[in-house]
């Protein structure tokens, strides 16, 4: 009984053993990760077209629930990058921003994204993920790390612009380039040179200075917050605020408030789609960083119990102001870098971001925006990498296309329909793949048993035989393609007694399939030519043995094709199928 | 030159070798088949709610212009009850049958039909309809007969009823009970009786009169004709008009005329997915009679041509005042079997509808309605077969559960829901299979250099060894369930310190399959575990050697599996993977 209750509740395993050194492993690594979340909650939540505050409560009860349900032991769930432009996508078609409408729909979206990620974790249903291919969300992720910093321009320039495809974007900024206000454009600029030089130069100059690595880490992280102060204490000292320069302003100083999300049929079906589409990204998202991460420590985690992990922290993003969350990249990185053992460290995260949203707020009136979107950028531009390109394009043509046609498709019409064609492309291109196997006519290398391509070796054949290979299971997308070649060949050469097929490659053979089988054999039969099966898989020929192919075929099965060589070479093999049918 | 314009005109192979036998032969066949269509256009027409003209006009330019560049020698093209219910079906949801933009709607449904069947051909994408899996096409054919009898019970009943769906249909029925003509229910359940005795007691009791098969045959054949005679002269003589029964009326006295599709957006919008499924749902039919009746004489179709041949057969449909067309299975057959050599006979037959539709329709004023929906319950229960959910339950769950889905969404929400459902679960059932590989973990078999499951069989192993065997080609839909399969596995038991993919099965890796590779590479180095491939086919090879994942490969690739139990075992496993790493 306990086990059964354990299985879905983690939180019983390793809470049992919990030490005191565990304790402060993961005392430090909150610390650590509460300073690096205050300016990214807060970003995300502007990137999402939200209140500043909704990135802060979306990072707190949400980390908790997962603490409890979750079997990754160093995740940190909240906010991320793409899931917050997924967000103001699928929200921005429904509400105006800055409006109650548009906090309610992202909550809506938090509660069926929830609600659909506890279902598929429920009904373990996990492997769903997998139709999302890697190269398609490589492409994904670089296009909509694109598209996320292209939308943050705004800000950096201090003009209004809008859009949801690459080009929207562009021609709106363009639209507004007279109307730039120069002291945002300086505030943004600096600070996304500073993140960048944060990034990239000042942990090599500070173990130069001779700081030991963990400080200059520890230093590094925290850019952001180093940007944050230094932007709003110049807004505050020279009143830039009443220049042009757009601020966070208020926000309001409070736990998180209790929220319920929408449910109006309208609604939930306006928003069912991209709920789905949300969950399953941040699921995919999620559990190949735990994932990686568990390898790292040898630990596992479970893909289903992490749906359900999830889904219970996304159901609380609903009910207290936040909007939908998953385990992202970069937090869950510091998080694991900074020592963290349990997900303790999560939940000691969770209070050190409502201590800030009880007393921090106040202090963030006068931060602007600009500095807001340089974090962002910096953030997203490490995601865009153009290298799958050359990868896929190396490895293979149909790979190439799925990442390319994503990539295009989610700039130029935007992040949904480019993933859904990702999607689609990739299981189009798997199925069409399959459709036309490679199929090769064989015959015996002198002096061995083995038999080889015609066309690549030099190789005995016989006009009356015909030894084909197919290198594929058979199923219906290609049972057809199977009587089309065989047809063929068969009305080509006017000698062939004797079809044999060499089943080694077949892991499977479907019912359409094997009524392919069937008409084949029917109309070989009708052209008084024999038809043979070699070397068919255990499990393969279990199934036939169900069905009536066997009894009625015009021909026999061989064990190996050696031996329907020679039985169909060493004597008239018209007359030895014709005699093996009856 | 003559070549290429003769691979798009089959006309040009054929007509050159046409001689008086061939023409003679031919000419029979057209008569059999004109006695045979005419009560059938008429009929189908009905069933498609259109004048009954629309179906003699539907088969007469649409099978000249299949004769012209069709491939099959004996397939015969016109309407088809399948496609004939879909046509009411997707234009009963546009206009109210009986107005002129009823049949306008029809006509561009036939046009954007042919246009995507011929786009289909030029593009050679003949290959979209495998999609269609037999199990699938044969649940929607039983599915689609029994609807179709249901919809012509009014007729039978002499009552008003509609609806789309069994139950619908049904519940109209019954609500019209009360008002059933008892003439009509007369004339159409002796005409149902007696058309079912024709097909199943008539040939019989011809040949135990003496009659030769031929003749008896032919007899049989003209059942429908007599049926449609004696109930027309039943109805003319007793004046049984006047007594509400309904008859076909007014028939225009002419040649098909010249009609437009309508090309407004809105309606072609409207009719396009119908338009592609009646495309496809009618290739497939085609293509499988036709390739049946090919293969009894040892000639050959060209899909992709076929596909030309039914474009311009639907075209001609859509100017001359028909509706979509296909090539049947009961008028082809009856074509075959009556000797047709060529696509003349196809031909003769449309010149002798032609004949008909401007001398014989007078003729059928008086024909009742009640013979017609006789005509047609008795054509397509013949086409009701529950066998197949009996055959795939005994061969594979998967095909039947396809199966019963089709049949069950079909009778229950309609043919365009039901068939879309049929495809998209027979493609999901596919990946779903796909994405759960069977995988074993194997030993060696003692004394020999084979290797089998340890499930299964009584083998060698060794703990600090895992030799796992994955019946299946890696790509993106099973790469994860691999990454966990093997995480599980290592996890479990310490001791491992090797382990082996055994590839013999694979008939392609992906690049997402690459990844999860290299994923597990890595992994299981961080571990301190050796990692190897064995038995990889050339072509994976191959294009393996173009990733990184071989010379990062934290152990070695075996030519068999024997080699890599002798490295891996002869000596301490876990130093020599290592070894082979650096």
């Amino acid at each position: 009984m306990f086990q059964r209750i354990a299985r879905y509740l983690p939180i019983l395993d390793w809470g049992r053993r919990y030490d005191r050194s565990a304790l402060s492993s993961d005392l430090i690594a909150a610390v650590i990760v509460t300073i690096m979340l205050i300016p990214q909650s807060l970003a995300y939540a502007m990137l999402a077209g939200l209140p500043a505050e909704a990135g802060i409560y979306a990072s707190i009860l949400p980390i908790m629930l997962y603490a409890v349900f979750g079997t990754s032991r160093a995740l940190a769930v909240g906010p991320v990058a793409v899931v917050s432009l997924l967000t103001a996508s699928a929200v921005g078609q429904i509400a105006q921003q800055g409006t109650a409408g548009y906090a309610v729909a992202a909550l809506t979206l938090a509660f069926l994204s929830g609600g659909f990620l506890l279902l598929l974790g429920l009904l373990r249903l996990g492997f769903l993920a997998n139709f999302l291919s890697h190269p398609v969300i490589a492409g994904f992720i670089t296009a909509s790390g694109i598209l996320i910093a292209t939308s943050q321009l705004k800000h950096i320039l201090g003009v209004e612009a809008g859009g949801h495809t690459l080009i929207e974007m562009l021609a709106s900024l363009f639209a507004g380039l007279g109307r730039i206000n120069p002291i945002t454009l300086v505030i943004g600029v600096a600070a996304t040179a500073f993140l960048f030089w944060v990034r990239k130069g000042l942990k090599p100059f500070l173990r130069r200075m001779g700081l030991p690595a963990f400080a200059a880490d520890l230093a590094t992280r925290a850019g952001p917050v180093i940007a944050v102060v230094a932007t709003t204490v110049a807004v505050w000292g020279f009143g830039l605020a009443g220049r042009g320069v757009s601020i966070v302003g208020d926000v309001p100083q409070s736990l998180p408030p209790l929220t319920m999300p929408g449910l109006s049929p309208d609604l939930i079906r306006a928003l069912l789609l991209p709920a789905i589409l949300i969950s399953i990204i941040g699921f995919v998202e999620s559990i190949s960083v735990a994932q990686t991460l568990a390898a790292k420590r040898r630990q596992r985690v479970d893909p289903n119990q992490e749906l359900i992990g999830l889904g219970a922290a996304n159901l609380g993003a609903a009910f207290t102001g936040g909007y939908p969350v998953t385990g992202g990249f970069a937090r869950s990185a510091v998080n694991f870098d900074a020592g963290a053992e349990t997900p303790a460290a999560g939940a000691f995260t969770a209070m050190g971001l409502a201590i800030a949203a009880v007393a921090l707020t106040p202090l963030v009136y006068y931060l602007p925006d600009a500095t807001l979107a340089a974090t962002i950028i910096v953030a997203v531009l490490s995601l865009v990498d153009f290298s799958i390109l050359r990868k896929t394009w190396a490895y293979s043509r149909t790979d190439f296309t799925a990442v390319a046609a994503t990539i295009l498709l989610t700039l130029g019409l935007g992040v949904e329909i480019g993933i859904a064609a990702g999607v689609l492309i990739s299981v189009g291109l798997h199925l069409y793949k399959t459709s036309r196997p490679h199929m090769a006519e064989v015959g015996l290398v002198p002096g061995t048993h083995h038999f080889r391509n015609i066309n690549r070796h030099r190789v005995e054949t016989r006009p009356d035989l015909l030894s084909l290979r197919i290198d594929e299971s058979l199923y219906f997308v290609n049972a057809r393609f199977l009587e089309d070649q065989i047809q063929d060949r068969v009305t080509q050469g006017c000698a062939i007694r004797n079809v044999v097929l060499i089943c080694s490659a077949m892991n499977e053979i479907d019912f359409s399939a094997l009524e392919s089988l069937e008409a084949i054999n029917q109309r070989l039969r009708a052209m008084g030519i024999g038809f043979h099966l070699s070397e068919v898989k255990g499990p393969v020929m279990d199934r036939l043995k169900r069905s009536h192919l066997l009894t009625q075929l015009n021909g026999q099965v061989f064990l190996s094709h050696y031996d329907a060589w020679q039985a169909l070479t060493g004597q008239d093999g018209g007359q030895a199928a014709s005699t093996a049918a009856q």
